[in-house]
């Protein structure tokens, strides 16, 4: 397996903040690797709310299935991460690896099991020994600090090359707070949902129900805007908590999804979703270029969408990506296969800014040194005019190399 | 470019006989090609039947809307097909190279212009330069001669490594009737339809609505059911000629699909346009394993199609069978991304034989060293069933290697 990091990763990880009414503690609990953590524990204080959004598999973990039964009651007192196995497709044992890992967080952190969030990823279809975590859960609580972000990224991490994590200091009102988020997922990432696990916290005095407003209207641009394989993962899971811990310090308690008060923050979430979303497609396994695809003048963002994730899937587009090829004749293709509405004759092609198809035809103008030249870099910017009405969209994926090969046949054994 | 044969290929071109009223020739017009033939034509008897499918992109090539324009007449006196250039995203240029190119085998072969069909792979967006037919035309038809169906096959191949053929004799009522067919394909491969190029000839007399009929349904589990890389290519094609020829010696004229003397030949038919398709899949690029994916237990047909399809698509199933690895939770991960009804908890996965997963968890009496004398083999079936209905499909691929992204990052350059 290639475990070099990522050459499209960030310099460094962020400097993110600490946040108040959030404690986070890792340990290594042997679930799967030696000689690194592999379990995170986050307590949080009292009246922190809770909203999420899941994988859209037919076939999800059983963290999974246990998030979406209680994190109705909005409320969340911990958060218990593994790395190493997803525990998915693995029946009854499943359901009761989470059900005893979420009562081992019970007894250490001494609150209610149904407050406990759980999320696991790694193989599929391994049984998860819960056992381990109760070995390490009493030192996690006891060990639990605010700021550890970086941390946390790490050991949540599977075929991740490097942790990732974003922050925001926003306003609620004129008071400021806080937002943290940290991610993992490098393949298996295709939109609903573009990642395998994300946790973005706040102090910021929000209901659940607007938490979950924020969460759905954040991620259509975000994580569902990322494709690394097209592949959907059974354990997908964004969560979001809120302290609330900052209305001490004057933020006003939102209740309503529409309060005017809301609106620096909104935009601060989801910058700190984006950041999370594109590094995500920056640790796309095998990865060595990171692509934005453009798709303008389409019948609707909808088609649009559609359009430009027909072109980020298409594996004939992304190897020749790899290959450094301006191959717009497959652009061309994965436009005609995507069957949204499209006009041969009105369609133009772009690389890094340089028209290189117009109207259905190759642009008679266009310098093939120039387009070269394009290619060989690390960030490759590929839009598509359709020219039949207004929708735009953009979606991030990356190239589809031979080291993506090599890393997913080898993964398991 | 990975140029040796695909190890998946057939041991040798079929024994394929002459066809009355079906004559041959190919040549090298030098379209992108050096030192090889690049050009099919081939001359129908007069009377001769066709019918048609192609691609379901939105950007077909200009020899697609060209078909599509005058197979409604069900009438054919020539076939010219080139390879090295799709004439796809040419534009008006496109347009007139289609033109050219029926008038310049009309003056030769003495026909009319629009009872020439065309076919175009290779590279898109280049001008198609289609004066070089006119270099080659007569002397293609002063050659065209019978049976030369591997020369037909070499001259439309591609990036294939080995032409592809098949052929069946069978019986139209009590008269034996010749089914003959060429295909290329290996990538750009998807469902709708699942080669580039295909053509089938037959001398039975049977009315061009019928021989519609007859493709439209033997597409489905055929051509339809293959995939390589789920990429739709502008340039798909099936045409299906029958030369009615064998009418002379008795064979009846079938102008009714449910023409009871029919049920024979439509066996035959379909199993010529099955063998095709499995030689696509055959020399998919790169490919070292040949996959059948059968989907069991599902809702009904057609969403057993689309699961099976969804594992047959997956990049991340497609590199665990390169790596040899039985990695069924990537099974599950793909059943469950497909969006159709399943039930986790009911699920079993079978390869070669082998039940490495039953009722949502992992087989307990599975064997791990049989499971990979399985994966070692280059044949393998992979099963998976719902246990939720008696919907049934089943489908070919293969498996996705190192070789793929090295071929499909040089193609152009």
């Amino acid at each position: 397996m290639a475990t070099a990091v990522s050459p499209l990763a960030p310099a460094c990880f962020p400097d993110m903040p600490a946040l108040d009414g959030v404690r986070v503690a890792t340990a290594a609990a042997g679930i799967r690797y030696a000689g690194r953590t592999d379990v995170l524990l986050a307590l949080f204080a009292p009246g922190t709310t809770v909203a999420g959004v899941f994988t859209r598999s037919k076939c999800p973990s059983a963290a999974v299935d246990w998030c979406r039964t209680h994190i109705k009651s909005g409320r969340a007192s911990a958060l218990v991460v593994n790395s190493g196995n997803a525990n998915a497709f693995t029946g009854k044992s499943g359901r009761l690896a989470t059900k005893l890992t979420a009562e081992l967080a019970r007894k250490a952190a001494g609150c209610r099991q149904e407050d406990v969030y759980l999320a696991s990823t790694g193989v599929i279809g391994e049984p998860l020994d819960a056992t381990k975590f109760g070995k390490v859960m009493d030192k996690l609580v006891a060990d639990a600090g605010q700021g550890r972000w970086q941390d946390a990224a790490r050991a949540i991490m599977t075929t991740d090359t490097f942790p990732k994590g974003a922050a925001a200091v926003s306003r609620l009102g004129s008071t400021p707070v806080t937002i943290c988020g940290v991610a993992k997922g490098a393949g298996m990432i295709a939109p609903d949902m573009a990642t395998m696990l994300a946790f973005v916290f706040t102090d910021a005095p929000i209901s659940s129900r607007v938490l979950q407003s924020l969460l759905a209207n954040g991620v259509v641009d975000s994580f569902n805007a990322v494709t690394i394989d097209g592949d959907t993962s059974t354990s997908d899971t964004l969560l979001a908590f809120a302290t609330g811990t900052a209305a001490a310090r004057g933020a006003p308690r939102i209740t309503r999804a529409a309060d005017p008060r809301l609106a620096a923050f909104r935009k601060s979430f989801e910058s700190v979703l984006a950041n999370l979303a594109e590094q995500v497609a920056r640790d796309g396994e095998g990865a060595r270029k990171l692509v934005e695809v453009i798709v303008e003048g389409a019948k609707s963002k909808h088609s649009a969408r559609k359009i430009a994730l027909s072109i980020a899937n298409s594996p004939l587009v992304k190897t020749a990506i790899a290959g450094e090829d301006a191959n717009w004749g497959r652009v061309v293709m994965a436009v005609g296969k995507a069957g949204e509405p499209a006009d041969r004759d009105r369609l133009s092609i772009w690389f890094g800014g340089i028209r290189v198809a117009h109207r259905g035809e190759r642009d008679p103008a266009y310098d093939e040194a120039a387009v070269a030249a394009v290619m060989r870099k690390p960030e490759i910017s590929l839009k598509v005019a359709l020219g039949i009405g207004r929708g735009r969209d953009r979606v991030l994926t990356c190239d589809l190399t031979k080291d993506y090969v090599a890393i997913n046949g080898d993964y398991r054994s």
